[in-house]
């Protein structure tokens, strides 16, 4: 249902740099417009379900992609009918597309690997909704070099071969003399994860999938109360929600997804607490840094 | 062009409580939301072209309307592709209709009549845009009967009986006596009209069509400075606009559909104005009653 101050469902995920965005209910662009994001860095969508408040925003945003002039490639993810809908939409609008669209089509049956390139997996988690429908499970696993800046000063080794050391390769000066990068750095592991749950029903089905992720989004429709209207419909409750996160010992659950009959979110957000105290409340807006979480050890993982 | 606070194409005309909602750019029902239109009052959605800034919005306005169990049917009015592009959305997107819709497909080349029931004149306005376009003209032409209250008082005519007088039929005592309408109530005839224009070139081939009308809405895309590029993309200036709204003798020019470049609006409406001194500056939100403003002799039809 619209309101005048909540939004469909669209969130963005920046893994180094690189825009991943899941869903995009209508008027996501004037939302990422609003949050200054950049529109080139957007190299994924990925749609949930084909309901229109997580889809009906993308002709829009695709078209407008166009009037930018974009011409790096998209990879479009998400279930059947969402090419067959884009398609139609672009070509009913007269829009010419300036770039090129790889479509991914997943299924809602069983988690599928969509991306893996070592440091980043993206897999799809099976939901349980009206329509086939999938949640997003983003893993990064980056291992990094950490100059050691006083021996290399201490050495005289020139600025402009701090990259190779960083990506790992051994240096030599002009007398021959060999610099082993292990010596000059030290490898940092860092790795982090998101799980995307929306919309579902309470489903423990999906718990080895999200087991000890850092920040689980996991859709909070309704208070438990209306628990059976929540099955009837194919979403959860808070308290679902908040179960849920507990089982599958995630870092913090944030929710969302809220039916408009609630004016406050509050008692949506106690609810979740008194199962799951590390809950944060998805809004219009809201920026979670999931690493800076880590390090300040809000997150338990 | 997205914007955090300019919202693409929608105008809602209120004839008699009856509403028509004039194109449907993204996110159009959070707007009727947010002024809290009456949704099942509107019978009528016109649509002037297929661009997304004018039908983006549509998917998601009819399946609203489908989650709030309408029932009534309504009229879609628009040009070719119109249909095939809502029913692929409501195909690809899992949603049914609760609803009839009834579509009239209009061409872009000649002016159409779509509705006259004798009081309300509905016809088309072709346009010259990049894609098959159309204006949509209104002219109301309503005859009202005022009762004479102190007459009706001093022969002691019932209150039920008020509305058939008004309706100009006659009544009669218990007696049999017979008082005509015409004795009771004077007859008033009121006429309004309301022109919407977007998107398009100048053109003064329109003239006729929207001549004396008391509002004319017209696109003012760009400054005259930018009238090449106007002519390029198949807009308008305020200079051009304001200049059709002096030779077709309008009451009132309401300006709108402006380049994200302009940062503000009121360089647009001191161009119009220097041509056409009754220009509203249309803008968010604005509203506009023509028959008080009529009354109020604002306008000089």
């Amino acid at each position: 249902m619209p309101s005048a101050d909540r939004f469909p469902s669209a969130q963005v995920l920046n893994i180094q740099e690189e825009l991943f965005l899941i869903d995009c209910g209508e008027a996501t662009q004037n939302r990422l417009f609003e949050h200054r994001t950049h529109w080139n860095r957007i190299t994924y969508i990925l749609i949930s379900h084909m309901h229109g408040d997580h889809v009906f925003g993308l002709p829009g945003l695709i078209t407008t992609f166009c009037h930018l002039g974009r011409q790096e490639p998209l990879i479009l993810v998400g279930p059947e009918g969402l090419e067959e809908f884009l398609n139609a939409s672009i070509q009913y609008s007269h829009s010419h597309l300036t770039f090129e669209i790889k479509y991914i089509k997943v299924n809602h049956l069983n988690s599928e690997c969509i991306f893996d390139d070592g440091e980043l997996v993206i897999q799809t988690i099976p939901l349980n909704h009206r329509v086939p429908t999938v949640g997003y499970l983003f893993k990064v696993n980056m291992i990094t070099r950490k100059l050691n800046l006083d021996k290399m000063e201490s050495l005289s080794i020139p600025v402009h071969e701090f990259k190779k050391i960083t990506q790992g390769e051994d240096i030599a000066d002009k007398e021959g003399t060999v610099y082993h990068a292990e010596d000059l750095s030290t490898v940092e592991s860092w790795h982090c994860s998101y799980a995307y749950c929306s919309d579902t029903k309470y489903n423990e089905a999906i718990i080895p999938l999200i087991d000890q992720v850092d920040v689980l989004y996991h859709e909070t429709t309704y208070l438990n109360e209306l628990a059976d209207k929540a099955e009837a419909t194919g979403h959860a409750t808070a308290y679902q929600a908040a179960t849920l996160a507990l089982k599958a010992r995630v870092g913090a659950l944030v929710t969302g997804h809220y039916s408009s009959r609630y004016k406050s979110l509050y008692p949506l957000l106690e609810e979740c607490k008194t199962i799951f105290e590390n809950t944060i409340l998805g809004k219009e807006g809201l920026k979670i840094d999931i690493a800076e979480l880590k390090k300040t050890s809000k997150l338990k993982t």
